[in-house]
């Protein structure tokens, strides 16, 4: 992509209503534009992310066994009558009336929807297990909402629904889905830890929360060091297999969200050494709940034994459009972002010094070219602006890599290779540089 | 993907509720589920099928130069205010108030919204042209939601925004984007014929609707058999270079909806034993409407002359979830649907004839795996039913291919190869058959 074809309305200000630093970044590198409060439109460089981001969650979905479908928004209000949740959801419902005078609402999750569409449908233990998700816009009606894309009231979410036999397949599909949001986050390049949860409003008495380490995160944590050295697991792993050791790995170092914290045991259980309190974000939450749904609503299956009884079900949400918020906490510096290789939203920043060179236009168009073809989706700044905003620019979109050419290195048959993490910068030819980029 | 894992809850009944034949088909065939009036669940067959028409969409408004973004759902009533619309457009807008008795709305479209985007950071000519689209979901409070998605509340669109220097700049814009649309639409296996139309709500005095024939379309068309033997113009045409030689073959034939019908015209234009009389089913409407959202709302940029305009702008959509039944109102038979390969959900159906045959079970996972690792996208009817319901299920889903393999083909060496579109079926070895199939 050419700068002078996309749209990066990037701010030379910080916006003074943004209290964190995600929010001001998104803000500041032209990601986002707020339409009303906690409503936002994503700008062309945020909905890239945003994409990357769907893309990892979608792909270890699938190879964990979920199947994807795709939930309206607006539901009817007596389907959550029900579930006898209509009422219990309080204020933050974004409840409609539309032109015949029907009650219907925004969905803030899809637990009921689900189930009146699984019991439409199936019936027996021989179709079961199965496991079901969307990526769909969401709205709760956040008294307050705040922190940019981190606290929204319209935001995107993935939310899967599980239904199973019986208990034990019911939390063998849990042990799954937690394996693999150990991989979705991973590959976001995120530590997010797992830690045991409350499971409010959605019900059950299993959930863990997944929790990224940050000064900034919502609620205070508590965890044992030793949490953030475990291996995730591989891309081959075998889902069919039996996952609880994996799953007895990730929760036997102490680690806990102050709403459930318990500082006797973390200290018995955590030597001083290992012990890291901080804050932490929220990125995501799995429950297994049973069937606080199927019951009510009547989703049964018959065993093998000729016997209905209700499906065993779970859920597990990943805050898709929250992430891009909770990697630009985890990765950035003074002077921007600085986005993991799989979720940046171009591979390589070509800066080129002097547009109006002849010399300087060709060498830039023989790396754009070649960086295309090799998938590296290159974004080249073709603008007249000054070398100096141009860095600045490109250090604030944070692309993992910046690949500077100008009149003088040319003359000497060189171009300069910048590694936005590290600050590292190098001096070669540009058959050097592409071909240390894969080009 | 395994029919054993997948969720295809096909109807034996036909629904009684379902008046043209793609809104039947889509409930029998468990592309999508109804879950209020006009609102619809995407199952995931359906969802397979409208995340292929998206992708083409994309492709080719990335190609023809639109850069996506993506606007929320909910707007702000003030907006609407602004331009003067909010009042004009009705009971078919869904308004909401929030928590804070703010009064909202549920996007039907979006002119002033990117007019709002645009204008907070564009000020000069040297940053035009802008041409920026997103694919989300819009809600229109129809009156008496019917016929599926082809007239359904909450449906998918893509609609793209231009913003030119002046009007020419502006007419240029149009033309790229009339031509795109004649790939998407094209590549969709489409004939979809661009008719001169009236511009509506949205307003301007040149638009062209994409309509595309069929029985139950919902309004009656006249053409000129000519326009159904033109040419699509070729992937790699050249955006830049003037586009009126294609509009101009293109709009030459006489075409008209019934709402603009010229019965005069149309006989001493066409010769008898080319006029065509059917209905039609319009499927995007392009728009030029030069200032009437960025004059009221002060959309202005500054000309190389320093004089301050407004700029110059197009609207142009595609109905996404509407094509998913226009393409099935285009392409079924009594049997159920037939895909076109570039939307196909699924390239191939293997169906298993006998899962309890260890031969035949090998040769299935043969050829899946082949298939899969061929990039084709098959779908394996591994389940117990009989071959008579799978047979039907294939036809009733339309996949393009149908490879049956049974215990009796296979002591002979062979298996068989349908092409759904036309019937035909040839019996040969299973490395022929993978082979035809390019895997």
């Amino acid at each position: 992509m050419r700068l002078s074809r996309f749209f990066l309305p990037v701010l030379k200000e910080t916006p003074a209503e943004a209290q964190i630093v995600s929010h001001r970044l998104m803000l500041r590198a032209g990601m986002m534009r707020q339409e009303a409060a906690g409503i936002y439109a994503w700008l062309p460089l945020g909905l890239r992310v945003l994409k990357n981001i769907e893309k990892i969650v979608r792909e270890e979905m699938d190879r964990a066994g979920g199947v994807e479908l795709l939930m309206p928004t607006l539901q009817l209000a007596d389907l959550w009558r029900e579930s006898g949740r209509y009422d219990d959801y309080g204020a933050e419902m974004l409840r409609i009336t539309d032109r015949h005078e029907r009650e219907m609402l925004y969905g803030p999750t899809n637990e009921e929807m689900i189930t009146e569409i699984f019991r439409a449908s199936v019936r027996s233990y021989k179709d079961l297990p199965k496991n079901l998700y969307h990526i769909q816009w969401k709205f709760r009606d956040e008294q307050r909402p705040r922190f940019g894309v981190m606290r929204g009231r319209e935001f995107l979410m993935k939310d899967a629904y599980s239904f199973d036999v019986d208990e034990a397949a019911g939390k063998a599909t849990y042990n799954r889905m937690f394996t693999a949001y150990l991989r979705i986050y991973g590959r976001m390049g995120l530590k997010a830890i797992p830690m045991r949860a409350e499971t409010g409003p959605i019900g059950g008495d299993l959930s863990h929360e997944f929790i990224v380490l940050a000064d900034t995160g919502e609620s205070a944590v508590f965890c044992d060091k030793a949490v953030l050295e475990l291996p995730i697991p591989p891309a081959d792993i075998d889902y069919d297999a039996d996952l609880t050791p994996i799953i007895e790995q990730w929760t036997a170092p102490y680690a806990a969200t102050e709403d459930v914290h318990d500082a006797a045991r973390f200290e018995s259980e955590t030597p001083p050494d290992r012990r890291i309190t901080t804050r932490g974000i929220e990125v995501g939450q799995v429950f297994f709940f049973g069937d606080k749904y199927s019951k009510p609503m009547r989703a049964v299956v018959t065993g093998a034994d000729g016997v209905e009884r209700p499906a065993q079900m779970g859920s597990y949400g990943v805050g898709v459009s929250r992430l891009v918020g909770a990697i630009i906490e985890a990765s950035h510096d003074e002077a921007g972002i600085i986005w993991p290789d799989e979720v940046a939203p171009f591979g390589v920043g070509v800066v080129n010094l002097r547009p109006s060179d002849v010399d300087v236009n060709a060498a830039c168009d023989q790396a754009y070219n070649a960086l295309t073809a090799a998938g590296k989706s290159p974004l080249m700044d073709d603008s007249d602006e000054r070398p100096g905003a141009k860095f600045a620019v490109m250090d604030l979109i944070g692309l993992p890599w910046q690949l500077v050419i100008g009149p003088k290195g040319l003359k000497d048959g060189v171009v300069e290779l910048k590694r936005r993490a590290t600050g590292e910068r190098q001096t070669l030819p540009l058959a050097d540089a592409l071909k240390a980029l894969g080009a």
